[in-house]
């Protein structure tokens, strides 16, 4: 909990995950700033769903980084590689998916320190979830703790003595938790997107592994996904 | 020591220390692959050097990429801060310089890792230097090493069990034997450029932090500096 004038870093992409961690992020009482990135992504639909995210917070400080991980490669968000659709969600956590970015979370992680020091945050709020992503490497919690450690020892203000803490509220939380808690804070899934694969009018597909585990998650919590499918999908 | 067939990612940013770095990569086996930041920097002569650097070492691996870090400030270097100039070498290790970049090399070696990873590369070179530079926090031993640590827990070619090593070779050197160094591997020093505050033309000032370290280098080594000065300069 914050003391009411402590400022936040919080990481947008327009999903539901972040989404939710921007409103725990503003219910602890940190005074947010929303950080997204321009990354080449396929779904580049989530852009602007993350600027509806950040206006429906009510957060007005917002930087937009331009990074183009499409020169370096390596996964089907970034390169020519095909989304893997209508998988088993058991089959989601063999090994890490194709759409894994190479070092996206310290890429993004990156940037969100260089602003928190400028800022004066010592506050990082990221969505990362082990449970559902437990095959994305840079979404478990000892990676988070050595991103920490260095980040302490990078910075300008981490040698005059400020601690950075970064915040992971969704770490251990199923998506069907991570739904209910957004939904007693208020959160409007409607403009949130999460799809990998959305058509050029922001529909998601219902089949890749994110649509399936945001439909299931859902369910669980026996409501309707509210964001658009494509009229073919199981929404 | 590489076996010869071993893949390693260089920083370079055109001036003295990447330069050399570059070469000690080279002769110690590596292949090498080279990776430069367009970051809005001032000093964007650099990136001319950098181009001159990489094709002198013979690296035809070679990506740039583009971020803006001015969209975040706080630097001398990418922010409309002046550039100090002729201060005393004893005054640039008093506290953190202006032309401290926020999280830089952390922004730069996170690029790197996720290149790295998909080159299947599993070392990566920067020229951080902990002597002439003892006021950047992301130049000490610590910072790098608590890097390291969390790299090898970021990418799926940790998880898979192969180790990233970051290899600082000019870390506990002076200037003057960077430079020594770098005469006995044949770099060629004047198409190098380390000046902050250089001419459009690419001519170095002689007064800021960098020039003058870099002068004194080259004095102790009873050398003149190859790199061109503008004419009021103390080359």
């Amino acid at each position: 909990m914050s003391t009411g004038s402590e400022k936040a870093v919080v990481l947008v992409s327009g999903g539901l995950d972040s989404a939710t961690t921007l409103a725990i992020a503003a219910e602890e009482g940190f005074e947010t700033g929303a950080i997204t990135f321009r990354y080449g992504q396929r779904h580049g639909v989530e852009l602007e769903a993350a600027k509806q995210v950040i206006a429906a917070a009510g957060v007005t400080d917002h930087v937009e980084i331009e990074i183009d991980l499409r020169r370096i490669g390596g996964s089907a968000l970034t390169a020519d590689i095909d989304v893997p659709k209508a998988r088993e969600i058991a089959e989601m956590s063999e090994g890490i998916p194709v759409t894994y970015v190479p070092a996206r979370n310290t890429v993004f992680l990156s940037f969100a320190l260089a602003w928190a020091e400028v800022l004066e945050a010592d506050h990082i709020f990221i969505g990362v979830n082990a449970l559902d992503y437990s095959g994305y490497p840079d979404c478990r919690p000892e990676y988070v703790a050595a991103y920490e450690a260095m980040a302490n020892l990078a910075t300008k203000r981490g040698v005059e003595g400020e601690r950075l803490t970064i915040h992971t509220p969704l770490i251990d939380l199923t998506k069907a938790q991570i739904i209910a808690r957004g939904i007693e804070l208020g959160v409007d899934y409607g403009v949130t997107r999460s799809c990998y694969d959305p058509s050029p009018t922001g529909e998601a597909c219902g089949e890749c592994d994110s649509c399936q585990l945001r439909l299931k998650g859902f369910a669980e919590n026996g409501l309707d996904d509210p964001a658009p499918y494509r009229a073919q999908a199981a929404a």
